[in-house]
């Protein structure tokens, strides 16, 4: 496999921060371009600052990180503090970053790194709510052709959703930009909820982390302890669902995930379905093209091991 | 338990019969006021003689048959031949009914049983697109507390629909009607295809059902022989989903069905999702009223041991 | 001309009264079969027993007034008392009805006398929501080619709407029941309130009214006078528009009238729009069926003449 | 009155090339900032390729034209070659530019030069669909308050669409756009169709126009002979309407125009109205806010003595 070429779009957020992780400890499969921010789980501020925090946790101050869109395209914005925390990455316990922001917006970086590539060589990897790319191909639609992939984290497919029975939160929040996103036809691929919730922060799998005895392992023990609290409660479930990970982890090793090629709409039209990701599943619409690859399902301790093995390379 | 008395509202359908046997053959826990058919899986009048056939083979020509709505509400007629059949009872070959149809429709026959019924005391049991309750209740809305329970077939919760990714065939025939019902506040309860896509008509049931060697059994086999092929040849299930006497089987023992009561909407504002029943399975929207009880999971040994006793009564 | 065999739908409202006692008083021209109400001004206990006030200050206790729908077929009802006053007729000052209301149900007078006639014999006068007729079409369609015209008041074309922007009253009260009228393909007629606004009670005209020293003059009079208040204080108008008496203006003189043959939409999918009426009147999408005449313009004039010689006929 | 700083956002496109040429020559009433184009009347190369065009044509190579939006927010992209010919100036004749495009993105030299100017200091004139000026709010929203006021051609409000029943060009082709400008509350200004078709480019303002014996009046004259073809054809107008520069008549002389101050809506959630500039004209509700004002008149020959006199400046 070759290297990937990958913009990080994400909006920290605890599970996005371990995403980001994830990505700089595995720099035999990915070349991090850069890191781009938007306003979804907390406001943009945060997003851009808690994405630099990460970056310095990881040794890695030299990494570009761009702040982005500070609303949704049309909806207001609806943020997740109620998750993730006031800072947005509650249980990190980080310093004030000192690496500075870029000055160029994430939406001209985006642009402007796709206009210098060659055709079909760069990989966006959206994490939070798509207004930074939907933005990207709105002002400038000839970068369409310079993307060999989108990979996401959003969207329910087979589950409900986690922010309204229809919708996931990063699709909820932007539904209009996730649609322009899916819309350009580029190779697209989506880790729903039905995967990420197969993804369980386990305290076994917690307490593997806790014993790095690194900051690293600090910092996200400390996090994923945080974030676990809510689906716990919620859902009873055995441990929080590490989301965002799940894009990075598959251009890693996409052969622990398995899915469906199918055809996928996002609903814009009705405020009760708003944001849901409809997928044809069954093929009952058999003229309609299969548009979107959905994984569905992960060998989650081959997951886990994989996050253990290369957060353990970060001192 | 008391007796029900029940109003079946129908589109025979392979499913549709074999609920109006088991009503029939159920005299201890049904009381059955008429049956009210409607356009639907073919049109009104198959749907009406079917009714009338059905009742015929059960020796119950006395039961009084009502025709109803030729079209739903809003929306233009959708049927369901590629799954029924050109008759709708495809596999029965039953000759042309004798018995009458009743003159009164349908609508009037629903309002005037309840009009002239105690408060609380009758069950609609809707099993196809539910225009005909809705007419009723738009016409004669003093009918809303003479009614104790509705009882539906219809919808999917957590499994796809069936007639698009979003929506199953009887709602999405009628979605205004379906809300229309809905909006009414009546105790409602719900079989969607998340219950009878557990309630599968395997060969060893099927055989079972045809070693009855009665006429009854004869042609539930020959019937349900013909509805299983779609869905075992789409869905690569074991057998046919046996949709609409999971309603009947509820009334006489509902202890055999679990579910939750939760909060219900039914789309009608999208065309991509219309007729989706979203309900908020993990109660998201605390302040919504939880208008309904949604059946999820079934003993289906259980189901087919009460449909085999009671078919075998029928000779 | 040969004489109308018409169906008056109405939910008196002043402007409802006038026009039952044009119809009354026009006998050479109208044949009125009944007399069905709904509710919309004011709920239907009123405007059914407002039809029976009018129709007694006539002379005319032989009138059959069916009582209809309570309310709309999706939508909540709205009424506009702060219009007609609490009673639907304030202003009138008329004694309790002692003719009786038919036993019938509104919506099933209108199904048999359509299915005892001829074909294309009868003519539809709603002059307020069209809720019967649409629940008569959803009942029972095989009463449309017995329809020769459907002639009604409601809608706004290129005045605004004077409940919201976008919507006439009658329209918006059920823009679903006007939709499922308007699509039945039966010759349609509408006097939007381009023509009504143009059709105003100024004082010589409401003073020539009471000049009859007639009940019905008086009444009228009485009616009228609290009728032009709204729309003289909102409008500036130099007297209230008599919506309704149009219909019936128009079927006994339809050359004081003129209009265009145009495509038609009633809006049902926004909530913004809700019930507007929107004509293609430049013909700019030169593919669609022109599917209603529009009336624009009226001699008003012509129209109070006419108003006044008939009305003082009634003693 | 203060000397306006204005960036004219265009399409042209006719009418936009007469708004440029009377910008240009209205030098003590309007400091042209820049001129950004969209695509619209016809495709964005043409658009930026025509406003360089018209500079030149002005004698004004200095003025900075930037290319933006290709495309519309969200729906796909409508042109109007039918009205503007081939190359949405067609009757121009003018040769291809030499003056160069500037190399910034139109959306950014609007966020530039906002974020380098004073508070109320920039008015923004959107003269076709508003794709450019919705971009510039959603990747930077602080631009916000540097806006004095946002005059723009667009709608239709008592007057039908010109695209559809419902809708105006401008606003149809980019609703969305509309919307989200509308939506940031800065002070707004319209002229719809209701005032630009008062602007009616008769046969005799046409003549007076030709009459300059310039190259400016000749051009003017070839394009405006093109463009009222198909309002004379269509409508039976006594000439084209000549809708844009009615906005920078309105910057140089207010008092030639009349309106009100009103509640306005955009309609985005119905293909049926899509785009309709919805008016509460009559303040029929009563607690929304009044936030634009909508031109409905204007002196038109005061206008066109007004552009005759400013366009005899240019040589």
């Amino acid at each position: 496999m070759t290297k990937r070429r990958i913009i990080l779009d994400c909006d920290p957020g605890q599970d996005d921060a371990v995403a980001i992780l994830l990505a700089l400890a595995s720099p035999e499969e990915i070349d991090l371009l850069g890191i781009t921010t938007v306003a979804g789980n907390v406001p943009l501020t945060l997003t851009e600052s808690n994405a630099r925090r990460i970056c310095e946790l990881a040794g890695r101050p030299d990494i570009k990180v761009f702040a982005g869109a500070k609303r949704p395209l049309i909806r207001d914005l609806v943020t997740a503090e109620w998750i993730h925390g006031r800072t947005g990455i509650d249980g990190a316990n980080l310093p004030d970053p000192t690496m500075p922001l870029q000055d160029r917006h994430a939406v001209d970086f985006i642009i402007e790194t796709c206009l210098a590539s060659e055709d079909n060589s760069i990989t966006l990897c959206p994490i939070g709510p798509m207004t930074n790319l939907a933005l990207a191909f709105m002002k400038e639609p000839d970068i369409i052709p310079k993307i060999q992939e989108i990979v996401c984290m959003g969207g329910a497919v087979k589950e409900f959703g986690n922010t309204t029975p229809a919708a996931e939160f990063n699709i909820y929040v932007d539904p209009h930009a996730a649609a322009k996103v899916l819309d350009t036809g580029i190779k697209f691929t989506m880790m729903p909820l039905d995967v990420t919730h197969k993804a369980l922060v386990t305290p076994e799998r917690l307490q593997r982390m806790k014993d790095m005895n690194s900051p690293v392992g600090d910092v996200c023990g400390g996090m994923l302890d945080y974030f676990n609290r809510f689906d716990m409660t919620r859902y009873g479930f055995d441990g929080g669902p590490l989301h965002d990970p799940c894009v990075i982890a598959y251009l890693i090793k996409p052969g622990i995930f398995s899915g469906r090629q199918v055809s996928l709409d996002i609903e814009t039209g009705s405020e009760l379905t708003m944001g849901q990701t409809l997928a044809d599943w069954w093929d009952i619409q058999e003229d309609k093209e299969k548009n979107a690859f959905i994984c569905d399902d992960l060998d989650s301790d081959a997951f886990f091991d994989l996050l253990q093995e290369r957060l353990s390379r970060l001192k």
